[in-house]
């Protein structure tokens, strides 16, 4: 816990929220600045800003947690209508992260003018650059 | 596992990748189309196309396998200079999903140009409104 992170004083009651799912790890609410209707937040209750700063016994219910409010939110339709959305966890403030503690966006779209907006520039790569980039990170894995 | 889906052909070693990881659930493996020096997807070998598709037990590892990439790219410098990434999960074209078998996306985020651009547009709640919504979620949630 962080004395003056916000989420921490939400997990702890210090700041209300509209809390959607609570357990010894977990906790989820509503994000009160959306960016669509009923875009939540999912975070662990362990305090650290970025997916590598948690450990993962703290990690492994936040998908399933985010699952569950996708299908609460009516999302579980898969035909040609059906809802989509983004699950989005940005780390550092580069990659629009706004708050240091790791939280998963679950972020309805419903139409193509709300919530996120995806921007996918290329990136110019080839068989040999993959190929040493692969050999690098294997090395560096701690499988 | 679906015969004509590409990330099953993959995961079976039908089509060739430069992988990152294996484990009994979980598949990971450099993006070949990236968005960025490092783009890397983590899938569940479970075949699903959406989030809600997925059974828990399939979806745990992803987030801590992801953290191993994110780590072995070198993100881990939490200073001002540290890397940024983005971890995005697409759920139905609307939501930029391209490939109908989940994926989780880690995107190195070292530029402003590179990489995932987020556009985030407003959604004009209230409290009471969000209330509603929370009150909506809660009655439909498997807790």
């Amino acid at each position: 816990m962080s004395a003056s992170c916000i989420f921490c004083k939400i997990v702890k009651g210090e700041i209300p929220s509209f809390k959607l799912y609570e357990s010894a790890k977990t906790f989820a609410f509503l994000d009160i600045g959306p960016t669509s209707k009923g875009h939540a937040l999912v975070i662990p209750k362990y305090h650290g800003a970025k997916l590598h700063n948690i450990p993962d016994e703290d990690l492994v219910e936040l998908l399933p947690v985010a699952k569950k409010i996708a299908k609460a939110l009516e999302v579980d339709t898969d035909g040609p209508d059906g809802i989509g959305y983004n699950i989005l966890q940005n780390n550092g403030r580069i990659a629009h992260q706004m708050v240091d503690h790791l939280h998963v966006h679950v972020i309805p779209k419903r139409v193509e003018k709300e919530g996120l907006i995806v921007g996918w520039p290329t990136y110019e790569t080839s068989t040999d650059e993959l190929k040493s980039l692969q050999e690098k990170i294997l090395a560096k894995m701690d499988q």
